[in-house]
């Protein structure tokens, strides 16, 4: 299936810029490695860049939008309609995401990749839609392959828009009713684990929705059988429109070499699938923060990253990313004045 | 010998507003609880304040220097004479305390408690200076009770200063080569451990300079038998100037009821104390990232404190603390902004 996507060659980051940089880290006024992880944080980005480090982050959060078709079973706390109400709130720029992402000095552009409405109203939300919503994987795919492949190519095009705008970090953020409940599906099919170590409360779920969540996920893999290692597989029978974006997103930066910072647990199911379309792709991801989501913690280890907030959210909307996109500033900062001396 | 300190009544932070804190965030647009600890921070911060929320922080740290006895026998990969030389540092703006300070917003006042060294060419030294360092607590108590009585004072009056200037956060900071090797011992004497389980590499030492250190923690315990149940008494016969400075801030922001955020490993060793002497001051403590240092998370656990960045550091000096702020203030003006609404 990978054959459907042009042909994508992904270089490594510079390890020569990196050691550089933890040079210049260990010629500072303190001792060696004593901030551990802000400093590597910043070689990481530098090797990343393959470019001298900028002065200051530009961040652009790319908030990819779809509806699920499973979202109708109840496995969230809200219905299906949320999606859209919650995208008014962007567009008004009320919601917890808009709030947060000013503060971190990061653009927020909210992308209909499958939402199941018309939106053309909504000038300021870009309009890459695939389908209204995905298909309702406990009876079969969620999408096809060339709806996947659609959905990527449009992360990939708005992802390289942003880097020719001068964008220096690609910030990933996402809404979707239901999507935790994919989520815990791609986890499960990509990890080979029970829904019982992939479902979590998403939303703040009681124990009765618990219940559907996990039938959900466990009909969804039974019915679909998606490939472990064909994450493009697993993409299309469980996955979601928000996933794919991401999923084009996070590949059209590491192409360019625009470093990607991963929000929550949903960001982290897209970049464990871009990972096994494209392994280089994980070589472009900062990590942000630890989730509540079970899932989390066992595909970051999948894919070696290392959140460095640890604030028990689940929000999504790029929440846990603000913060990390701070610190991350700060780091950047810190180094760049340090090094000045 | 808690009774030479003057006394000293500190309340509970008000229940009524972090329930109302609480309340208002789940009126807000997001799923119940979903940022999890940032809600918690504003609400303990609002609860700490006992009054209306500030619509911006403004932190004071404070950086209690001290220099200690032991030092002399190569605990730390740095001379004695650094302490000096980073305090000069300071003066000039360049440290990694400084940059990192001004990052979030934070005014760094750098106090002499027991700087061996005349530091009174230094006009931006605060001068609260007990002794010229801490006597070798592997021959004796490393001060006497009128000492650390006077240099908690010291620390309470300088927390009144900043509290009456309309600062709302203070903000724990240490330097003192050898801090570590006494915060060790700290830990072991309150939570009754073996040095191997509370010394750590500190400034990053080698394994020869981690025997030295651990026998030096031994030999501490052993020659001094500090009460474990008796905070006073050790900070007394193996904690340092730097340590007794912060449990008087801690203590003198506890009782105006101004929150403190606690950096590191030292600071959580001054906080473990001042907890020994008043209980109630843990209940003023925000707790901000994880160091490397072993003891950390043990003495954490036994203050019923998260840290909420985890970033592998190893400074000190407030620099864990500085990303912290930067959290709690984006946390602040999310509530502040989302409640608007």
């Amino acid at each position: 299936m990978k054959e459907l996507l042009e042909e994508i060659i992904i270089g490594h980051p510079s390890k020569k810029i990196e050691n550089e940089i933890y040079h210049k880290w260990d010629l500072m006024d303190k001792p060696k490695n004593s901030l551990g992880n802000v400093e590597k944080m910043v070689a990481k980005y530098g090797a990343m860049l393959g470019c001298e480090l900028p002065n200051v982050l530009k961040p652009a959060m790319l908030l990819m939008c779809g509806d699920h078709g499973i979202a109708k079973y109840g496995v969230s706390a809200y219905p299906p309609e949320v999606t859209i109400q919650m995208i008014n709130g962007y567009m008004r720029g009320t919601a917890g995401a808009n709030v947060m992402a000013r503060h971190a000095n990061t653009d927020l552009f909210v992308v209909d990749v499958g939402v199941n409405a018309d939106l053309s109203n909504l000038k300021a939300v870009r309009n890459e839609k695939v389908a209204w919503g995905t298909e309702d994987f406990t009876k079969g795919p969620a999408m096809t392959a060339n709806q996947a492949i659609k959905a990527i190519q449009a992360g990939i095009k708005v992802a390289d828009e942003c880097i020719d705008k001068g964008y220096n970090l690609l910030v990933t953020a996402e809404m979707g009713i239901g999507n935790t409940t994919s989520t815990a599906a791609i986890a499960s099919a990509m990890l080979k684990l029970e829904p019982e170590l992939t479902v979590g409360r998403g939303t703040g779920i009681n124990d009765e929705r618990m219940q559907i969540k996990r039938r959900v996920v466990a009909e969804g893999l039974a019915v679909n059988a998606p490939i472990a290692d064909n994450s493009l597989d697993v993409l299309c029978k469980v996955g979601g429109y928000d996933h794919a974006g991401l999923v084009g997103m996070i590949i059209g930066g590491a192409r360019r070499r625009v470093p990607i910072m991963i929000d929550g647990v949903n960001a982290t199911a897209a970049a464990l699938i871009a990972w096994g379309i494209y392994q280089e792709c994980a070589e472009y991801m900062l990590c942000s923060h630890l989730s509540e989501e079970i899932a989390h913690r066992k595909m970051l280890s999948q894919l070696n990253l290392h959140p460095i907030v640890d604030a028990g959210m689940r929000l999504g909307e790029g929440t846990g990313a603000s913060l990390a996109i701070v610190v991350l500033q700060t780091a950047l900062e810190l180094y760049n004045e340090m090094n000045k001396q």
